[in-house]
Protein backbone atom coordinates (compact mmCIF):
# COMPACT_ATOMS: atom_id res chain seq x y z
CA UNK A 1 0.00 0.00 0.00
CA UNK A 2 2.71 2.46 0.63
CA UNK A 3 4.55 1.75 -2.75
CA UNK A 4 1.12 2.54 -4.63
CA UNK A 5 0.66 5.90 -2.22
CA UNK A 6 4.39 6.53 -3.09
CA UNK A 7 3.34 5.83 -6.73
CA UNK A 8 0.50 8.10 -6.93
CA UNK A 9 1.91 11.19 -5.08
CA UNK A 10 5.11 10.87 -7.59
CA UNK A 11 2.74 11.11 -10.50
CA UNK A 12 0.62 13.86 -9.00
CA UNK A 13 4.02 15.46 -8.99
CA UNK A 14 4.90 15.00 -12.40
CA UNK A 15 2.13 16.05 -13.55
CA UNK A 16 0.38 14.99 -17.32
CA UNK A 17 2.87 12.45 -19.43
CA UNK A 18 1.41 13.48 -22.38
CA UNK A 19 0.23 16.38 -23.54
CA UNK A 20 -1.85 17.75 -26.80
CA UNK A 21 -2.14 21.11 -28.17
CA UNK A 22 -4.33 22.31 -31.15
CA UNK A 23 -3.95 25.49 -32.51
CA UNK A 24 -6.68 26.55 -35.23
CA UNK A 25 -7.48 29.22 -37.37
CA UNK A 26 -7.27 30.17 -40.69
CA UNK A 27 -4.39 30.71 -43.46
CA UNK A 28 -2.94 33.84 -42.84
CA UNK A 29 -2.97 33.90 -38.94
CA UNK A 30 0.63 32.36 -38.42
CA UNK A 31 -0.68 29.50 -36.12
CA UNK A 32 2.55 27.50 -37.60
CA UNK A 33 4.71 29.87 -36.83
CA UNK A 34 3.26 30.31 -32.83
CA UNK A 35 3.36 26.05 -32.62
CA UNK A 36 6.62 26.25 -34.31
CA UNK A 37 8.32 28.73 -31.54
CA UNK A 38 6.02 27.24 -28.68
CA UNK A 39 7.55 23.73 -29.84
CA UNK A 40 11.27 24.85 -30.05
CA UNK A 41 11.28 26.48 -26.30
CA UNK A 42 9.82 23.80 -24.94
CA UNK A 43 12.74 21.30 -26.65
CA UNK A 44 15.42 24.05 -25.80
CA UNK A 45 14.45 24.90 -22.38
CA UNK A 46 13.17 22.05 -20.29
CA UNK A 47 13.80 17.75 -20.57
CA UNK A 48 11.00 16.96 -22.55
CA UNK A 49 10.24 15.40 -25.80
CA UNK A 50 8.25 17.56 -28.33
CA UNK A 51 6.42 16.86 -31.63
CA UNK A 52 5.23 19.93 -33.45
CA UNK A 53 2.83 19.01 -36.71
CA UNK A 54 0.37 20.44 -39.10
CA UNK A 55 -1.42 18.54 -41.81
CA UNK A 56 -2.82 20.09 -45.05
CA UNK A 57 -5.81 18.49 -47.28
CA UNK A 58 -7.40 19.57 -50.07
CA UNK A 59 -10.52 20.75 -48.49
CA UNK A 60 -8.63 22.53 -45.96
CA UNK A 61 -8.08 25.46 -48.71
CA UNK A 62 -10.08 28.67 -47.15
CA UNK A 63 -11.59 26.72 -44.53
CA UNK A 64 -10.14 25.68 -40.85
CA UNK A 65 -6.07 24.99 -40.29
CA UNK A 66 -4.51 23.98 -37.49
CA UNK A 67 -1.12 23.27 -35.99
CA UNK A 68 -0.67 20.88 -33.60
CA UNK A 69 2.07 20.38 -30.39
CA UNK A 70 2.52 17.15 -28.62
CA UNK A 71 4.51 17.28 -24.97
CA UNK A 72 5.35 14.33 -23.31
CA UNK A 73 8.18 12.80 -20.80
CA UNK A 74 8.65 10.01 -22.73
CA UNK A 75 9.68 9.55 -26.53
CA UNK A 76 7.03 10.41 -28.89
CA UNK A 77 5.26 7.69 -30.90
CA UNK A 78 2.23 9.14 -32.58
CA UNK A 79 2.67 12.79 -32.96
CA UNK A 80 -0.70 13.93 -33.77
CA UNK A 81 -3.44 15.76 -31.48
CA UNK A 82 -6.43 13.38 -31.35
CA UNK A 83 -7.49 14.16 -27.94
CA UNK A 84 -6.36 17.42 -27.37
CA UNK A 85 -5.51 18.94 -23.61
CA UNK A 86 -5.76 22.40 -25.13
CA UNK A 87 -7.23 23.61 -27.70
CA UNK A 88 -7.00 27.50 -28.93
CA UNK A 89 -9.65 27.96 -31.55
CA UNK A 90 -8.42 31.52 -33.59
CA UNK A 91 -12.16 31.89 -35.57
CA UNK A 92 -14.96 30.61 -35.10
CA UNK A 93 -14.72 28.01 -38.27
CA UNK A 94 -12.00 26.12 -36.13
CA UNK A 95 -13.98 26.22 -33.08
CA UNK A 96 -16.97 24.57 -34.70
CA UNK A 97 -14.62 22.32 -36.45
CA UNK A 98 -11.98 21.18 -33.56
CA UNK A 99 -13.99 21.23 -30.96
CA UNK A 100 -15.55 18.49 -30.81
CA UNK A 101 -11.96 16.50 -30.13
CA UNK A 102 -11.15 18.23 -27.25
CA UNK A 103 -10.85 15.83 -24.04
CA UNK A 104 -14.10 16.17 -21.62
CA UNK A 105 -11.40 17.64 -19.19
CA UNK A 106 -9.56 19.97 -22.12
CA UNK A 107 -9.28 23.24 -22.30
CA UNK A 108 -10.78 25.89 -24.71
CA UNK A 109 -9.17 28.97 -25.48
CA UNK A 110 -10.54 31.50 -28.22
CA UNK A 111 -10.45 35.02 -29.46
CA UNK A 112 -13.38 36.41 -28.34
CA UNK A 113 -12.74 39.25 -31.01
CA UNK A 114 -13.85 36.59 -33.66
CA UNK A 115 -15.56 33.66 -31.78
CA UNK A 116 -18.96 34.95 -30.62
CA UNK A 117 -20.30 31.43 -30.29
CA UNK A 118 -18.44 29.59 -27.72
CA UNK A 119 -19.83 25.94 -27.29
CA UNK A 120 -19.37 25.91 -23.55
CA UNK A 121 -19.02 27.56 -20.78
CA UNK A 122 -15.48 25.82 -19.43
CA UNK A 123 -13.56 28.30 -22.11
CA UNK A 124 -11.18 31.23 -21.82
CA UNK A 125 -12.25 34.30 -24.34
CA UNK A 126 -9.06 36.63 -24.99
CA UNK A 127 -9.28 39.07 -27.61
CA UNK A 128 -6.26 38.06 -28.96
CA UNK A 129 -6.84 40.11 -32.73
CA UNK A 130 -8.04 43.11 -30.64
CA UNK A 131 -5.22 43.42 -28.44
CA UNK A 132 -2.85 42.91 -31.30
CA UNK A 133 -4.70 45.66 -32.77
CA UNK A 134 -5.29 48.22 -29.97
CA UNK A 135 -1.18 47.62 -27.79
CA UNK A 136 0.56 47.05 -30.51
CA UNK A 137 -0.82 48.25 -33.53
CA UNK A 138 -1.06 45.28 -36.00
CA UNK A 139 -3.45 43.02 -36.02
CA UNK A 140 -0.84 40.89 -38.02
CA UNK A 141 0.83 39.94 -34.67
CA UNK A 142 -2.38 38.30 -32.98
CA UNK A 143 -0.74 34.69 -33.14
CA UNK A 144 2.27 36.24 -30.75
CA UNK A 145 -0.63 37.35 -28.01
CA UNK A 146 -2.05 34.28 -28.37
CA UNK A 147 1.42 32.70 -27.94
CA UNK A 148 2.00 34.45 -25.16
CA UNK A 149 -1.39 33.24 -23.67
CA UNK A 150 -0.47 29.82 -24.26
CA UNK A 151 2.45 30.12 -22.58
CA UNK A 152 0.85 31.42 -19.72
CA UNK A 153 -1.68 29.19 -19.58
CA UNK A 154 0.17 25.46 -20.15
CA UNK A 155 2.91 26.86 -18.04
CA UNK A 156 5.35 23.52 -19.73
CA UNK A 157 7.91 26.28 -20.73
CA UNK A 158 8.84 29.96 -18.92
CA UNK A 159 7.78 32.79 -20.84
CA UNK A 160 11.64 33.78 -20.95
CA UNK A 161 12.09 30.41 -22.63
CA UNK A 162 9.62 31.04 -25.33
CA UNK A 163 10.71 34.83 -26.29
CA UNK A 164 14.05 34.02 -26.48
CA UNK A 165 13.07 31.67 -29.02
CA UNK A 166 10.41 34.37 -30.49
CA UNK A 167 13.10 37.13 -30.83
CA UNK A 168 15.84 35.09 -32.77
CA UNK A 169 12.78 33.43 -35.44
CA UNK A 170 11.39 36.56 -36.38
CA UNK A 171 12.48 38.87 -38.84
CA UNK A 172 14.86 41.71 -38.34
CA UNK A 173 12.91 45.32 -37.86
CA UNK A 174 9.83 42.91 -35.94
CA UNK A 175 11.34 41.94 -32.70
CA UNK A 176 9.78 44.97 -30.61
CA UNK A 177 6.68 44.81 -32.29
CA UNK A 178 6.35 40.76 -31.54
CA UNK A 179 7.85 41.24 -28.21
CA UNK A 180 5.48 43.66 -27.03
CA UNK A 181 2.49 41.33 -28.66
CA UNK A 182 3.79 38.34 -26.77
CA UNK A 183 3.95 40.06 -23.53
CA UNK A 184 0.46 41.27 -24.24
CA UNK A 185 -0.55 37.90 -24.34
CA UNK A 186 0.76 36.84 -20.99
CA UNK A 187 -0.33 40.05 -19.20
CA UNK A 188 -4.16 39.27 -20.78
CA UNK A 189 -3.82 35.82 -18.92
CA UNK A 190 -2.59 37.32 -15.91
CA UNK A 191 -5.29 39.91 -15.72
CA UNK A 192 -8.06 36.47 -15.36
CA UNK A 193 -6.80 35.82 -11.91
CA UNK A 194 -5.92 32.21 -10.57
CA UNK A 195 -7.75 29.37 -13.26
CA UNK A 196 -7.29 25.88 -11.70
CA UNK A 197 -6.21 24.16 -15.08
CA UNK A 198 -4.70 20.71 -15.47
CA UNK A 199 -1.51 21.33 -17.32
CA UNK A 200 2.48 19.84 -18.45
CA UNK A 201 4.56 19.40 -15.88
CA UNK A 202 5.90 22.56 -14.27
CA UNK A 203 8.94 23.68 -15.66
CA UNK A 204 11.93 22.35 -12.87
CA UNK A 205 14.71 24.35 -13.98
CA UNK A 206 15.58 26.35 -17.37
CA UNK A 207 18.58 24.32 -19.27
CA UNK B 1 -8.11 -10.45 -65.97
CA UNK B 2 -8.88 -6.90 -67.92
CA UNK B 3 -10.14 -5.48 -65.05
CA UNK B 4 -6.74 -6.32 -62.81
CA UNK B 5 -4.55 -5.41 -65.46
CA UNK B 6 -6.82 -1.90 -66.19
CA UNK B 7 -6.13 -1.54 -62.19
CA UNK B 8 -2.23 -2.41 -62.15
CA UNK B 9 -1.89 0.41 -65.12
CA UNK B 10 -3.86 2.52 -63.02
CA UNK B 11 -1.07 2.11 -60.14
CA UNK B 12 1.37 3.01 -62.33
CA UNK B 13 0.21 6.07 -63.56
CA UNK B 14 -0.87 7.41 -60.17
CA UNK B 15 2.25 6.43 -58.99
CA UNK B 16 3.07 5.74 -55.56
CA UNK B 17 0.23 6.60 -52.75
CA UNK B 18 2.62 7.41 -50.02
CA UNK B 19 5.70 9.57 -50.48
CA UNK B 20 7.67 9.84 -46.79
CA UNK B 21 10.29 12.72 -47.48
CA UNK B 22 13.08 13.59 -43.96
CA UNK B 23 15.28 16.50 -44.41
CA UNK B 24 17.90 16.05 -41.62
CA UNK B 25 20.75 18.80 -40.60
CA UNK B 26 21.89 20.92 -37.88
CA UNK B 27 20.03 23.49 -35.71
CA UNK B 28 20.85 26.53 -37.76
CA UNK B 29 20.26 24.99 -41.48
CA UNK B 30 16.72 25.98 -41.90
CA UNK B 31 15.36 22.53 -42.59
CA UNK B 32 12.05 22.96 -41.16
CA UNK B 33 11.48 26.38 -42.93
CA UNK B 34 12.23 24.56 -46.47
CA UNK B 35 10.26 21.07 -45.32
CA UNK B 36 7.10 24.00 -44.12
CA UNK B 37 7.55 25.98 -47.70
CA UNK B 38 7.38 22.46 -49.96
CA UNK B 39 4.60 21.24 -47.98
CA UNK B 40 2.61 24.42 -47.91
CA UNK B 41 2.90 24.65 -51.59
CA UNK B 42 2.11 20.32 -52.51
CA UNK B 43 -1.12 21.95 -49.99
CA UNK B 44 -2.04 24.39 -52.37
CA UNK B 45 -1.32 23.76 -55.93
CA UNK B 46 -1.97 20.02 -55.93
CA UNK B 47 -5.06 17.99 -54.62
CA UNK B 48 -2.70 15.95 -52.25
CA UNK B 49 -2.71 15.64 -48.79
CA UNK B 50 0.57 16.88 -46.89
CA UNK B 51 1.31 16.53 -43.30
CA UNK B 52 5.26 18.04 -42.00
CA UNK B 53 5.95 17.58 -38.87
CA UNK B 54 9.59 18.15 -36.59
CA UNK B 55 10.45 16.31 -33.68
CA UNK B 56 12.64 17.57 -31.13
CA UNK B 57 14.13 15.60 -27.84
CA UNK B 58 16.46 16.41 -25.62
CA UNK B 59 19.12 14.28 -27.48
CA UNK B 60 18.49 16.54 -30.23
CA UNK B 61 20.43 19.43 -28.80
CA UNK B 62 23.64 20.30 -31.37
CA UNK B 63 23.13 17.23 -32.88
CA UNK B 64 21.51 16.05 -35.81
CA UNK B 65 17.81 17.39 -36.50
CA UNK B 66 14.99 16.79 -38.80
CA UNK B 67 11.61 17.67 -40.53
CA UNK B 68 9.35 15.69 -42.00
CA UNK B 69 7.04 15.82 -45.11
CA UNK B 70 4.49 12.82 -46.07
CA UNK B 71 2.52 13.31 -49.13
CA UNK B 72 -0.33 10.76 -49.95
CA UNK B 73 -3.27 10.80 -51.94
CA UNK B 74 -5.57 9.55 -48.93
CA UNK B 75 -6.21 11.36 -45.60
CA UNK B 76 -2.81 10.74 -43.78
CA UNK B 77 -3.25 8.92 -40.46
CA UNK B 78 0.09 8.45 -39.42
CA UNK B 79 2.01 11.55 -40.03
CA UNK B 80 5.71 10.84 -39.36
CA UNK B 81 8.42 9.51 -41.88
CA UNK B 82 9.46 5.87 -40.62
CA UNK B 83 10.76 4.70 -44.01
CA UNK B 84 11.66 7.84 -45.81
CA UNK B 85 11.31 8.01 -49.79
CA UNK B 86 13.70 10.73 -49.81
CA UNK B 87 16.49 11.58 -47.37
CA UNK B 88 18.34 14.28 -47.66
CA UNK B 89 21.32 15.43 -45.46
CA UNK B 90 22.48 18.49 -44.95
CA UNK B 91 25.78 17.16 -42.96
CA UNK B 92 27.59 14.20 -42.03
CA UNK B 93 25.72 13.83 -38.72
CA UNK B 94 22.03 13.96 -40.66
CA UNK B 95 23.06 11.21 -42.95
CA UNK B 96 25.03 9.36 -40.51
CA UNK B 97 22.11 9.03 -38.22
CA UNK B 98 18.93 8.67 -40.56
CA UNK B 99 20.28 6.68 -43.46
CA UNK B 100 19.48 3.03 -41.84
CA UNK B 101 15.76 4.72 -41.79
CA UNK B 102 15.48 4.90 -45.78
CA UNK B 103 13.93 2.55 -47.66
CA UNK B 104 16.09 0.19 -49.89
CA UNK B 105 14.97 1.79 -52.80
CA UNK B 106 14.75 5.43 -51.63
CA UNK B 107 17.21 8.11 -52.94
CA UNK B 108 19.79 9.83 -50.45
CA UNK B 109 20.58 13.18 -51.61
CA UNK B 110 23.53 14.64 -49.89
CA UNK B 111 25.26 18.28 -49.10
CA UNK B 112 28.38 17.13 -50.97
CA UNK B 113 29.62 20.27 -49.42
CA UNK B 114 29.83 18.77 -46.40
CA UNK B 115 29.33 14.84 -46.34
CA UNK B 116 32.37 13.07 -47.51
CA UNK B 117 31.44 9.88 -46.35
CA UNK B 118 28.28 8.56 -48.29
CA UNK B 119 27.05 5.14 -47.15
CA UNK B 120 25.97 3.85 -50.97
CA UNK B 121 26.59 4.63 -54.10
CA UNK B 122 22.60 5.49 -55.06
CA UNK B 123 23.18 8.44 -53.89
CA UNK B 124 23.04 12.12 -55.26
CA UNK B 125 25.73 14.28 -54.16
CA UNK B 126 24.98 18.17 -54.23
CA UNK B 127 27.12 20.99 -52.57
CA UNK B 128 24.15 23.06 -51.80
CA UNK B 129 26.36 24.62 -49.28
CA UNK B 130 28.94 25.62 -51.41
CA UNK B 131 26.37 27.08 -53.95
CA UNK B 132 24.53 28.98 -51.50
CA UNK B 133 28.19 30.86 -50.91
CA UNK B 134 29.38 31.32 -54.36
CA UNK B 135 26.05 32.17 -56.15
CA UNK B 136 23.90 33.70 -53.83
CA UNK B 137 26.68 35.16 -51.53
CA UNK B 138 25.21 33.36 -48.20
CA UNK B 139 25.94 30.52 -47.41
CA UNK B 140 22.53 30.81 -44.97
CA UNK B 141 20.57 30.23 -48.10
CA UNK B 142 21.62 26.71 -48.36
CA UNK B 143 18.03 25.61 -47.34
CA UNK B 144 16.56 27.30 -50.52
CA UNK B 145 18.84 25.56 -52.66
CA UNK B 146 18.04 22.21 -50.89
CA UNK B 147 14.56 23.16 -51.56
CA UNK B 148 15.33 23.51 -55.64
CA UNK B 149 16.50 20.37 -56.06
CA UNK B 150 13.92 18.84 -53.34
CA UNK B 151 11.12 20.22 -55.77
CA UNK B 152 12.92 19.39 -58.82
CA UNK B 153 13.77 15.87 -57.63
CA UNK B 154 9.93 14.65 -56.60
CA UNK B 155 8.08 16.61 -58.96
CA UNK B 156 5.62 16.30 -56.33
CA UNK B 157 4.29 19.54 -57.11
CA UNK B 158 5.51 22.33 -59.54
CA UNK B 159 8.95 24.81 -59.05
CA UNK B 160 6.43 27.58 -59.87
CA UNK B 161 4.09 26.45 -57.18
CA UNK B 162 7.16 25.95 -54.64
CA UNK B 163 8.16 29.45 -55.40
CA UNK B 164 5.18 31.15 -55.05
CA UNK B 165 4.95 29.80 -51.35
CA UNK B 166 9.06 30.58 -50.56
CA UNK B 167 8.19 34.17 -52.00
CA UNK B 168 5.36 34.52 -49.67
CA UNK B 169 7.33 33.42 -46.46
CA UNK B 170 10.66 35.26 -46.62
CA UNK B 171 11.21 38.20 -44.76
CA UNK B 172 10.57 41.35 -47.28
CA UNK B 173 14.14 42.21 -48.23
CA UNK B 174 15.30 38.71 -48.67
CA UNK B 175 13.59 37.84 -51.59
CA UNK B 176 15.47 38.31 -54.58
CA UNK B 177 18.50 36.08 -52.56
CA UNK B 178 16.15 33.18 -51.34
CA UNK B 179 14.67 32.99 -55.00
CA UNK B 180 17.76 32.79 -57.00
CA UNK B 181 19.37 30.05 -53.90
CA UNK B 182 15.73 28.41 -54.83
CA UNK B 183 16.58 28.45 -58.46
CA UNK B 184 20.39 27.18 -58.33
CA UNK B 185 18.84 23.70 -56.75
CA UNK B 186 16.78 23.48 -59.84
CA UNK B 187 19.80 24.12 -61.92
CA UNK B 188 22.02 21.80 -59.90
CA UNK B 189 19.16 19.16 -60.61
CA UNK B 190 19.23 19.60 -63.99
CA UNK B 191 22.74 19.84 -64.46
CA UNK B 192 22.49 15.73 -63.22
CA UNK B 193 20.64 14.94 -66.17
CA UNK B 194 18.17 11.75 -66.58
CA UNK B 195 17.41 10.40 -62.87
CA UNK B 196 15.41 7.41 -63.17
CA UNK B 197 13.70 8.00 -59.46
CA UNK B 198 10.72 6.76 -58.06
CA UNK B 199 8.49 9.88 -57.36
CA UNK B 200 5.00 10.54 -56.63
CA UNK B 201 2.41 11.32 -58.51
CA UNK B 202 3.38 13.71 -60.96
CA UNK B 203 1.86 17.02 -61.23
CA UNK B 204 -1.50 16.66 -63.35
CA UNK B 205 -2.32 20.50 -63.10
CA UNK B 206 -1.81 23.42 -60.96
CA UNK B 207 -4.59 24.71 -58.84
Amino acid sequence: MKGRKGKKRRKEQKGLSRYEIRLGGSGGQGIITAARIFAEAVSEHTRKFVCQSQSYGPEARGGASKAEIVISEEPIDYPKATKPDLLLAMNQAACDTYFSDLKSEGILVVDSSLVDQVPTSRSIGIPFTEIARKEVGKELVANMVALGALTCLTKAVSPKGVEKILLAKVPKGTVEMNRKAFRAGISAVKKLGDLDLPKPEEVEEEL
